[in-house]
Parts: C-alpha cells; sequence; structure tokens
C-alpha cells in the first residue's frame, strides 16, 4: 500500500498556544551549560505535550514546525511487528520486542539478542542493511579495539529495528532484501502508521535517509507527540493496533535496558519511572514520550540538535508532569543536572534546566 | 603581578552595530544542518570582526556578551613564552611554538615535540598538570587500544600550552608546581596579558576552570577579538610584545600541523590560506582568528556550543573578507560545506551556511 492509496487521513487539531508577547519562530532557550561563574552555552528547544485526542497540554516554541522523528518515534515503527502477528509466530520475548525501538549500546546482552532472534526467523546478521559501527558502550568498544575486533552490523545501534522489520517481511511473505528502501512494502507499510497515528498526509513531505538508511518522514512536532499519545493511550485505535501500543510501550518500560544500556539516559530515567513512561531518544536532539497513566504524548526538539540538551529538556518535561516525583528526582539528580568534569577529574560545571525555564 | 596591581587598561570602545529591528539579545541562524528535502538544526552565533583601534568592521549579535574564550585564545596565552625571553632562551623552534599554541590531536609528532621539548627545559611530562585523555586523532588512539597504552598527559590536547607555561616559570625562576592555579604568577602574568590585550579590567569578572585545569576569564566577545586583532597588527603595542605576536602567528601559519593535526579545521584551513590567517578552535563553539595582512581580529561563538557549527561560521567570515578566495573556497568545499554521511557511507545531508546568513 502506498501513501497515495491510502484514505484521507483522520486530522485532530494540534494547535500551539504561545505565551503573550513570545515570538512563535523562536524556541525558547530551556537548557543552559553553566562553567564556574558563568553559563557559556545555551540550548533552544520546541516541546509539545498532547493527549489521544490532539488536545494540547503543554507547547513551547513553535509545534507546528516540521521534524524527522529519527529514533525517537520507534516505538511507532515497531506497531506492525506486533500487529501483524509476527512477534507471535515468532514467539518473540518481551526483552526482544523491547529491542525492536532500542537505539542501542551494542553491549553483549543487545548484540546477542539481535544474532537470536535472526536465528529464529531464519536469517542472519548478513540480512541486516543498517551500516555497522563500533558500540556506543566505551568499555565494550575498547575491548573490540584491544582484542583487534571489527564491529558487525549486530553493533549497529538500530539492529533490533531492523531485525523487527525483516521479522515483519518474513511474516507477511515479502521479500526481505532493500526493506530499508522507501519503496519497500516495509516503508510503505510504516508510512500508513505513521500517517495514521500522526493524523497527517506524508505522501509528499520532505523526507531524507536515517542514519541507518531507512527513511526519514518530516512530521510537525505537534503531530509527532499526537501519535505518542495515542501509543500512551490507544482507546481510539483499532484493537490490534491498540494491543499492539500497549505491548510495545509494556516491553520497553519492563526491559529498559534493551532501549539503550549502561549509563543512558532512556535506561536509566524508565528505571526510575516504573510504568509511568515510556521515553526514547532521537539524533539530532529529538526526544519522545508516552505516559500511559496521563494518557500523554511528548515531542521535543533541541534547535540546534544537540543530545545533552534533549535530556535536559525531556526530564524537566517530565519534573513538570511529576512523572519524575520528588523522591525520583533524588535518585536521578545525576542525568536532570549532570556535572562537568574536566580531564582530571575536577568539577567545572553543570548542565541544567535554564533559570528561566518556562515550565 | 595580581590584576588589582595593574593600571587601569586602556579601554577601546568596541560596540556592536545591529541591523534595524534586530534583536541584540537573538543571535542570527547562521548554520543550517540539511537532511534530504529539510533543514533538521539550526546553529545561532555572535561574531565579532575588529581592528586593532577597537573599530567594528562586521557585528552579529550582541557582541558585548561575555565569553570564555577557552582554547581559542591559545595564541594570546603563549605571548609570555615569547616576550620573556624564554622561548629564545630554551632555543624553542618554530614547530614548538606553533605546539604552544595547539589544541593538538596526539598524533606522533605533537607527542614526540612535547616530550623532546620538556627534556629540553629539564622536565618531564609528569610536571604537565594537564589530565590525560586518548588522542583526538582516531587512528592514533585506535592502534593505542589495539596494544594496551593507556593516554599520557603528553596526549592531552592542550599539553604543548602546558609546556610553554612550565617553559617560561622555569626562565623566571618559578615555582612549577600548581602552575594551573589562578593565584600562581604563571596565571596572574596571563591574566595581565588578557587585560592589555583585550582593554579590559578582569580582575573581578567571572571565571571558572578549563578542561585542562587552567582559569578561564569572561571577557566580552568583542574585545576578544579585538585581542586577536592586536596579535594581527601588533604597531600599538610595546616593542617586546610586538615582536612576540608575530613570531606567534608566523609558527601557526608556517607549521600549521602543529596547531591541530591531520583531517582537522584549523590545519586545513591555514595550509590553504598560507600568510593570510592564524586560527584557532576552541571548545564550546568559540572560534578566534588573527589576520596580519588585514589587521583584523576575529572571535566567534555559537550559542549552543556546537563545534562543527564553529568551524562553518569561521570559514564564513573568512570568505566574506576574501581571506579564502574562489580558488581557496574550491579546495576547501570539503570542509566549509561537509557532506554528512550515514553509517553505510550513503550520504545523508550537508552542515552549510544558513540559507539567510547575512554576510
Amino acid at each position: 500500500m502506498t501513501a497515495a492509496d491510502k484514505p484521507a487521513a483522520d486530522k485532530p487539531t494540534v494547535r500551539a498556544h504561545f505565551p503573550q508577547g513570545s515570538d512563535r519562530n523562536i524556541a525558547p532557550i530551556l537548557v543552559e551549560v553553566v562553567r564556574g561563574q558563568m553559563v557559556e552555552s545555551r540550548h533552544r528547544a520546541t516541546v509539545a505535550i498532547v493527549d489521544a485526542e490532539g488536545h494540547v497540554v503543554g507547547a513551547w516554541g513553535d509545534i507546528e514546525q516540521p521534524i524527522y522523528g529519527r529514533s525517537a518515534i520507534k516505538p511507532l515503527l515497531a506497531l506492525p511487528l506486533v500487529e501483524s502477528g509476527a512477534a507471535d509466530r515468532f514467539g518473540l520475548t518481551t526483552a526482544e520486542i523491547s529491542l525492536a525501538t532500542a537505539s542501542h549500546n551494542g553491549e553483549k546482552r543487545h548484540t546477542e539478542t539481535v544474532l537470536a532472534w535472526l536465528a529464529k526467523v531464519g536469517l542472519t546478521v548478513d540480512d541486516l542493511e543498517c551500516g555497522a559501527h563500533m558500540p556506543y558502550d566505551e568499555p565494550t568498544a575498547q575491548a573490540m579495539w584491544a582484542h583487534g575486533e571489527r564491529p558487525t552490523r549486530a553493533h549497529n545501534n538500530c539492529s533490533g529495528k531492523h531485525s523487527g522489520f525483516l521479522t515483519t517481511a518474513v511474516h507477511l511473505g515479502e521479500p526481505t532484501k532493500n526493506y530499508i528502501q522507501y519503496e519497500h512494502p516495509v516503508q510503505q507499510r510504516l508510512l500508513g502508521v505513521l500517517e495514521q497515528m500522526s493524523g497527517c498526509e506524508l505522501g509528499a513531505v520532505p523526507r531524507g535517509i536515517d542514519g541507518c538508511g531507512i527513511p526519514v518522514i518530516a512530521i510537525p512536532l505537534g503531530n509527532t507527540a499526537l501519535a505518542m499519545a495515542r501509543l500512551a493511550d490507544p482507546s481510539g485505535l483499532p484493537e490490534k493496533r491498540a494491543k499492539a501500543a500497549g505491548r510495545i510501550l509494556d516491553a520497553m518500560m519492563e526491559d529498559p535496558f534493551m532501549v539503550a544500556g549502561s549509563d543512558r539516559f532512556c535506561t536509566t530515567v524508565m528505571h526510575a519511572t516504573g510504568k509511568k513512561a515510556a521515553i526514547k531518544v532521537g539524533a539530532e536532539g529529538v526526544y519522545c514520550g508516552a505516559l500511559p497513566e496521563l494518557g500523554l504524548g511528548i515531542c521535543l526538539k533541541v534547535e540546534d540538535g544537540a543530545g545533552r540538551a534533549a535530556e535536559i529538556v525531556m526530564g524537566q518535561v517530565l519534573k513538570h508532569l511529576k512523572v519524575i516525583d520528588e523522591a525520583a528526582e533524588m535518585k536521578l539528580r545525576d542525568v536532570l543536572t549532570p556535572t562537568l568534569k574536566n580531564w582530571a577529574g575536577t568539577p567545572t560545571g553543570q548542565i541544567r534546566p535554564a533559570a528561566d525555564c518556562p515550565f
């Protein structure tokens, strides 16, 4: 099914509200990087918090601006794997479904799970069409350098997502080759999922290629938050999709190590927030979240693309919504307001929400 | 000599001119990161181009904002090494003086030069008070991992600057221990140099600690450009300082590999611009330049601290001033507008000057 074949998508109104006097085109400064006695750098970001009907609960900056959701929308991209029946047919575990949403660290548990999963489907690492890169996890990468080992495609942070794409293709009898191409049924199916979940027609919007080779599709930031809200509160979705949404978020929250890994913000925060939040980072300063208890979706984008700032903004949004309560905040202090240290280990500053952060 | 002992510094007026209707507090968007058919991220920056009398030749954003010059002002921090006579006493070469201004890659030639230099002064790598970190140069770092080698302080990108500090202290009979502390004569001498060159009193301004342990001092961006202009056109400086300024810039432009290294913007651009420009990058999106033929100084700071953007802005400033002419621009295309590729090597986008960059 191509986008052109789709019926016109249901389009909830997602509009921004702007504080009086603010310039809708200027994203507010939400993060400051402090060194000694002065703020040294500042990050601007746009944030949308939306419910499953498209009501805007919170908006800062121009939430109608189109963004590429990058890896932050991987929970949405995992829907076909579950709703098609592929996950059940191949007996996928909670860990594997969680890994389908991951930008993982390439640690041993991540890569071993990918290889075992591919074997269940009758495929190998050679069927993955993402490139290879060294694991994000530094100790793992250093050990590999020390042993003269080269990375495989299983180490690519997206290998779980790609395993999910391949599994769905096998289940539906589609060719596995070229599954990363825009024209392939796997990607056209995802385009339909994104249209239905975001409420946008996406056949003619700007697009590009992601770090792992799949298409990226421009969707307004507020509508990306809407799509996440519909994962969090799937009551308005068709039954199969609704069940898949719940299963995917549950898997992320039950096994958050698989979503990212050691010393990663997604994993650390999900460990601390239990069943309240499924959050997912993306490249270029995007972060998404689905909050099942509140029935809300979050999308934020740092104007300059900095991941260090996206984490601080997501932490602040979760505090604002009391998903991170005072007890969790104490536990998470090192990641919510990280201390900067120099090469000798001396503390030199901090990254924190901006002094005049409006929420 | 402490800052308080200094006579009131000569203060040229460095004021910004703002296009009508612009908001002086908002740095303009000067860089865009494109993916496929859409701009994905944007960087704002403030830029000052100033002559040695403090006349503003170009200004975009609030150039009176205080910044930490970080490593971008290392050419200024090398002045005492030369003007004190220390460089001549120990027979320092052009390569060593260039290395005193460096944020180097930790390649073999960098570290070997540091070790030989320290030996000339009767010191060792243990006298360096910067921390150790793996070389910036990836092949060098990978080879070290493969051989189980740990980095020494000589690999620290600032080890040349620190060798210069130690050499000056030895020459002047000062203790070498604690030379990175604010109260040490080495740092107080540098404070005086920065006051004289920038035209600012700096005894009571915000300060912090740099990545390599030395103090960082807040100086208005425009005055930082002024200090660089006085390196470029030292005709108004005392004779010893004027000679030192010329010798430092010459060393950088004659041996630009020492300033940075393989595949680094500073080195690549200086190779292409000959005797026209000495440029130096700093952390958190700062870049400075001294243009001897034009008698101008440049300082720029990316609001969000991104180094990828600081390079693009510096390239654009040098094109604006015709320091990079059309022939050089052709040669430098890969670093002025770098292509982004994904893990598989497929081109996915570009970093480039913003479509509405005002210069």
